[in-house]
C-alpha cells in the first residue's frame, strides 16, 4: 500500500502555537491572581446555586475564544472559590500550592504522559521513586520504608485497612473474602480521627459494630492502656485484632498519639499499625518536631500529605509501607496487555494502590524541592511554630474569657471565647454566631469544631504567606467578633 | 496588642514575578516538545534504573536555578517517557491530552483551591455539576443520571461494588458489615473485562470464589442466558447475586456486552449492574454509536474516562449513578469541623467517592469544550471510526496469514499474522518477537495481549495527532517486521 500523505485533516483541536500564546496568558493570569490575593475577600461571597447559574447549560459546539474562558476564571471561577492561599486564611489546614510546584504540575499536564506500568513511562516511576526517598529522608524514617504517591490521606487509610484485613486473614481476598471471616476483625482508633478512618474501616467491610473509639486523655491523644483493655475485651469475646490508626496530628486539635506504646499494644495482638499523619507529617522535616511520632518504625504504615502545610500543589499524599510485597499482593494485577520485557525487575505503582493509572505527581515534589529548597521550606514551618506559640501566649495573656482549649503541639491554635454569665450552650451559640459573621466579612476565615462536645474555635496557621503581621491582624479580629 | 507590621520574613519560596518567568519559558518548553513529538522515539530507550541513576540520591538544601531544573525535563524525563501523544502510538488506548484541557488544568494548579466541601470552593462543586450534566447531555443518557469526577474507572467500578455490596445488605456497614453477611454476595462479569474489575471485587472484599465469569459468545460479549444460569445456580446454592460489571468497550478488544438483556436478567435478582465504558465511553458523544450500550439506562452506574479518547487531560474520569442518595449513605461523612450553613441545599461531593479532597478538575473538561468545541471532538473520533475500518480492510485485503482477530466495533483492530507451517505456540513466539522489535526500534508501539489464550497484536487508533498516513505507515511497518 501507498501510505496516504495528504495533509493533515482540520479538525479544530488546538495547536502547540495556539497553546504557546495561550499559556502565555494563562501564566500571567496566575502570577497577577496570586499577586491580588490580599485584595481578595477570603470566603467567596456566593450563595448556592450562584456559580452554577453562570455557566452554560449546554456545551459549546464550536471554539470559544481564549479570552472569553480566561475572562471566566474572573467572573465565575475566583469570585466563587475560597482562597485558600490567601494569608488570612486560617480555615481547616494550611493547603498550601507553592508556585515551584505548581510548575512541576504544568510540566505534568503539559507532558500528557500517563503511568499504568514502568513501561508506560520509566520516568514517572523511578522519579516517584527517588521522592519517596528523599521524602523519607527528610522525615527521619529509616531505609526499611518504601513509599508512593496518593491522591489523599482518605485513600491511604483505605489501602492500609484492606492490607490489615488481607494479613489478617491469611490473604482471605483470595479465597472467600471477608464473607467467610470467623472471627469478626476489629479496628481500633480515637473520637478524634478523621472521619477517613471511619468511613475507611465501613467501605473495607469491618462494620460499625467493629470500629473501637479508644479513649483518651487530657491531650486527646489515645490512651495505650485503653487500647490493650479494647483488644483483650475483643478477643474475650471471640473478635480479632485487626488494625490501629494512630494520629500524629489529628485533625481538630493536632493531638498527637503514643505511637511507640501503641505499637507494643498492638504488637502483642499482631495487629496493624497505620499512622495517620496527613498535616503534621510536613513537621517531621524538623528533627525537632520528630519526638512526635517517636515508634513510628514500629509502624506498619505511614501517610502524610505535602499537599497540605509543605506546601506541594494538591493532590499529593505519600504513603510508606515496610511490608511492600504483601501491599503488593493484596493489590497486585497483572493483565496480559500490560506485560513487559521489564517485568520483575522494576516497580509497578499499579500495584500499590487502587487506580491503575497516575499522574505524574512526582514532578511537583521535584519541582518544589529544588526549586525552593529544603532549607526554605523548613524555615516556613518554624516560622509558623513560632506564630502558634505566639497567639497561644497573647491568649493566655489576655484571659478574661478567652481560653486555650488544647495543646499546641504544631500551628493549631484552639481557642474559645466564653463571655461571663452564658451558659454551655449560649457560649456556643455565641462562637458559631461570631465566627460566621467573621468568615461573611471576608476578612479572614476559620474553622468552627466540637470538642468534648462543645464548640470552639480552630485557628490553623500555615498559609506560606501568612506571616506575623497576620496572625496579629485575625488575633484583633477574632477578639472585636468575640467581644463586641 | 499592637499587630507586628515589619517586613515579611523572607524564607526563599518561589514569587509570583519569579513564576512568571519560569512559567512562560515552561509554557515555550512544552509547546516546543508538542511541536517535536514526531522526531521522537515513541518508546523510551531506557533500561530499568536509568532514570532513577540520573536523579540525587539526596534532596537539595538550597534553591537551584530554574534553568537547571528545566533541563531536566529533557535530559532525564521525556528520554525516559513512554511518548503518549506521538501519532504513532498505537499502544494500550489513546490517552489524549488535548492542550486545550492542558490550559484548563494550569489553571487547576495555579489557583491552589482545594475541594472539601462545597464551602471551600463552591466554583468547584457547582462547575463539576455542570460539566457532568454536559458530558451526560452529550452522551444520551436521560436527565435521571448524576454524574462525579473521579481519578480513574477503577476507582468508579470499586465504588460501584461497594454501593452494590451494600444496597445488597441493607446498608450493613452501619452494622456488623460484610463480616456477618449469612448468604455470600456473587459479582458477575466476563473475562474481558478490565482487571480492575476482579481488582476491585476482591478489595470490597467478596472474595475471588465470589467473582463469576460468565462465558462469552463469538463476539466476547457477555452471554446473557449464561448470566441468568450463573445467578440461578448461585441461588440454588445459596448465594446471593449482588452486581454485573458489563463492558462497553472491554480492554483487550473491545467487546461490546448486550447492557439491554443484561440489565433484564440482573433485575430478576435486584443485581446492581455496572457499567464500564471506560474507554468506548467517548464514543457515545457520537449518536451513530449509541446503539453500542443500548439498554444502558437500566443500569444503576456508569462509568467513562474522558481522559482517553475524548482527549481531556489526565486524570478525569465521570461516573454516574441514578440512586444518588444511596451513594451518599455508603460515602458519606459529616464531621463537625465541615459543617457550614449551606449544608443541605448543596452538593458535597465528598460523600460522592472515597477520597476528601478533590482537584479542581472539572476546569480541564470546561477548558476543553470549550476551547475546542463539540464539533470537532466528534469530527476527530469520526477520523478514527473511519482509519480503524481502513486498516481492518487493508487487513482483509491482504490476507496471506494475516487475520483480524476479533469484531471492530471502534477504533481498536486487533490482529496476528500467522506465518504458513508455525504452530499455535510459535506463531505466539512470532508475534511477541516482531512486535518487541518493532517498539524497539522507536519507529511506533504496540501493545500485545491473550485472547483465547493466544497472543495478538492491538492496533489501538485515537491519538489526537494520528492521521490516515500514520495509519498507513504502521501497517506498512506492521508488514515488514512480521513478514521480513
Amino acid at each position: 500500500m501507498v501510505p496516504n500523505l495528504c495533509a493533515p485533516v482540520a479538525f479544530g483541536a488546538m495547536t502547540p502555537e495556539e497553546f504557546r500564546a495561550a499559556g502565555h496568558e494563562l501564566v500571567d493570569w496566575i502570577a497577577d491572581f496570586r499577586e491580588s490575593l490580599e485584595d481578595r475577600p477570603v470566603r467567596a461571597n456566593v450563595e448556592p446555586g450562584d456559580v452554577r447559574a453562570a455557566i452554560d447549560t449546554e456545551p459549546p459546539q464550536t471554539p470559544q475564544p481564549f479570552a472569553a474562558v480566561v475572562a471566566d476564571l474572573d467572573r465565575v471561577i475566583t469570585s466563587g472559590a475560597m482562597m485558600i492561599q490567601h494569608p488570612m486564611n486560617f480555615g481547616w489546614f494550611p493547603a498550601n500550592a507553592s508556585l515551584a510546584s505548581v510548575l512541576g504540575d504544568i510540566a505534568s499536564s503539559g507532558l500528557g504522559t500517563i503511568g499504568i506500568s514502568w513501561e508506560s513511562s520509566p520516568a514517572l516511576t523511578e522519579l516517584e521513586e527517588v521522592m519517596c526517598d528523599w521524602l523519607r529522608q527528610l522525615t527521619g524514617l529509616s531505609p526499611a520504608w518504601q513509599g508512593v504517591i496518593n491522591d489523599t490521606a482518605s485513600t491511604a487509610t483505605l489501602t492500609a485497612l484492606l492490607v490489615a484485613r488481607e494479613r489478617a486473614t491469611q490473604l482471605g481476598q483470595n479465597r472467600d473474602g471477608l464473607q467467610a471471616q470467623a472471627a469478626p476483625l476489629v479496628i481500633y482508633t480515637t473520637e478524634q480521627a478523621h472521619s477517613s478512618v471511619a468511613k475507611a474501616a465501613l467501605l473495607a467491610g469491618f462494620g460499625w459494630h467493629n470500629l473501637t473509639m479508644v479513649s483518651t486523655d487530657d491531650a486527646y491523644q489515645m490512651d495505650p492502656r485503653a487500647l490493650a483493655d479494647a483488644m483483650q475485651a475483643d478477643i474475650d469475646a471471640g473478635r480479632q485484632p485487626c488494625a490501629v490508626v494512630a494520629n500524629t496530628g489529628s485533625t481538630g486539635v493536632t493531638a498527637m498519639d503514643p505511637v511507640a506504646e501503641i505499637v507494643q499494644v498492638a504488637a502483642a495482638h499482631q495487629a496493624w499499625v497505620h499512622v495517620d499523619a496527613a498535616m503534621a507529617g510536613a513537621a517531621m522535616i524538623l528533627p525537632e518536631c520528630r519526638h512526635l511520632w517517636e515508634g513510628v518504625e514500629g509502624a506498619d504504615s505511614v501517610a502524610w500529605n505535602p499537599h497540605k502545610w509543605f506546601g506541594t500543589v494538591f493532590d499529593c499524599s505519600v504513603f510508606y509501607v515496610r511490608d511492600v510485597d504483601l501491599l503488593n499482593r493484596v493489590m497486585s494485577t497483572n493483565p496480559s496487555y500490560l506485560q513487559s520485557a521489564a517485568d520483575g525487575s522494576v516497580t509497578q505503582y499499579r500495584d500499590w494502590g487502587i487506580p491503575l493509572g497516575r499522574r505524574f505527581r512526582a514532578l511537583k515534589l521535584w519541582f518544589h524541592l529544588r526549586l525552593d529548597g529544603v532549607e526554605a521550606i523548613q524555615a516556613r514551618l518554624r516560622r509558623d511554630l513560632e506564630n502558634a506559640k505566639w497567639l497561644e501566649a497573647e491568649v493566655h495573656a489576655t484571659g478574661g474569657g478567652w481560653d486555650v482549649v488544647a495543646p499546641v503541639p504544631l500551628q493549631t491554635v484552639c481557642i474559645r471565647y466564653s463571655p461571663p454569665g452564658l451558659t454551655d450552650g449560649e457560649v456556643d451559640s455565641h462562637t458559631r454566631g461570631w465566627v460566621e459573621a467573621l468568615n461573611t466579612s471576608g476578612a479572614t476565615f476559620l474553622s468552627t469544631a466540637k470538642l468534648d462536645d462543645r464548640w470552639m474555635v480552630r485557628v490553623s496557621i500555615g498559609v506560606e504567606g501568612t506571616e506575623r503581621r497576620h496572625v496579629a491582624e485575625v488575633w484583633t479580629l477574632l477578639r472585636q467578633a468575640a467581644e463586641g
